[in-house]
């Protein structure tokens, strides 16, 4: 899974209907995680600009959402309080 | 999911008979995506030369289509009218 | 999807049963899919070499083939005709 | 699959429910996975830090958990005892 | 599908159950798969140091296994006779 950092949204009118009433955020990645820099994913935690969100991808991510059977393959499952890290 | 810029379409007759019918287009993915610039996506919303679009990839792609049985791994979902950004 | 180029085929005797009758094919990718320059895609369309295919990878390959149930991650759908392209 | 470094763990309070109970942690990936230096996966196995740890990724990762419809995409399967190496 | 040479193997003791009595083995990856040089794929084949395999990833890769419900994300499909290259 990824940590990201929340830093836009999206609009798309012309879509496939089963994406109506679904909110899209882009979402910066953490460097770590390699030259993918962002990318847009479903929101189901009501997270906002700023936040630091943990995104599941892939079939993985549309059982977050309360159908599966919708085409999306990132879907942001919670945001972050703290991460503790040893280097 | 990756926003990108439609750039091309491409053309074959010899193909797998599940994928008669569909429009395979090319698609320029944003830079912020890592060093992948482009792939091919098959067309569910009308979008055209030079439309910034939604895209989902994996087997996710394919529940965008009436029958999600057809072996594509990316589907345009949305054709983006705006990306709100805040960096 | 991908676009990519049939560059060579490979042989292997000591493999799973289920891939009995498939031929492999070595494929070069389009500089545009990144870092990655090649990979290998079973073939479904009598792809030969020099011929420009349209790969399919990840679960949705295998439904290309007559029985989805092989382990296999990429196939080759599509022989290109022609890619229009408008820069 | 993946093999890395545990280096620490997250918090999420607003999470997706399905998700409670679970431990997440963060992994240092080896050098040799390519440009992806982390990720987040769930534990499994009572990793800790600095263990070296066996990540399987993708719809597989699932299957090691008890209940396999739960969003994630990244699991610990297993705890390294040693690596033997023949360059 | 990938190309690699067996490079090493691992142990983990304290693992997934599901995993008990699968070999797992170090492969490095051919250059041309892009900046992943390794992966750690269960064998399926009987592959020993220095054979060059055929990987199978994701979902797929574990169709190749009696029991398709243990949770890997590569295995070892097949041992390489010969690959025939025509740059």
């Amino acid at each position: 899974m990824f940590i990201g950092r929340v830093k836009g949204s999206l609009w798309a009118t012309r879509k496939d209907e089963k994406l109506n009433g679904l909110k899209f955020l882009v979402v910066a990645l953490d460097e770590s995680n390699g030259p993918q820099n962002s990318l847009v994913a479903a929101d189901n935690t009501g997270a906002g600009l700023g936040d630091v969100v943990l995104i599941t991808t892939g079939s993985s991510a549309r059982l977050s959402l309360d159908n599966p059977e919708i085409p999306v393959d990132a879907v942001i499952v919670g945001i972050i309080d703290s991460v503790e890290m040893n280097e």
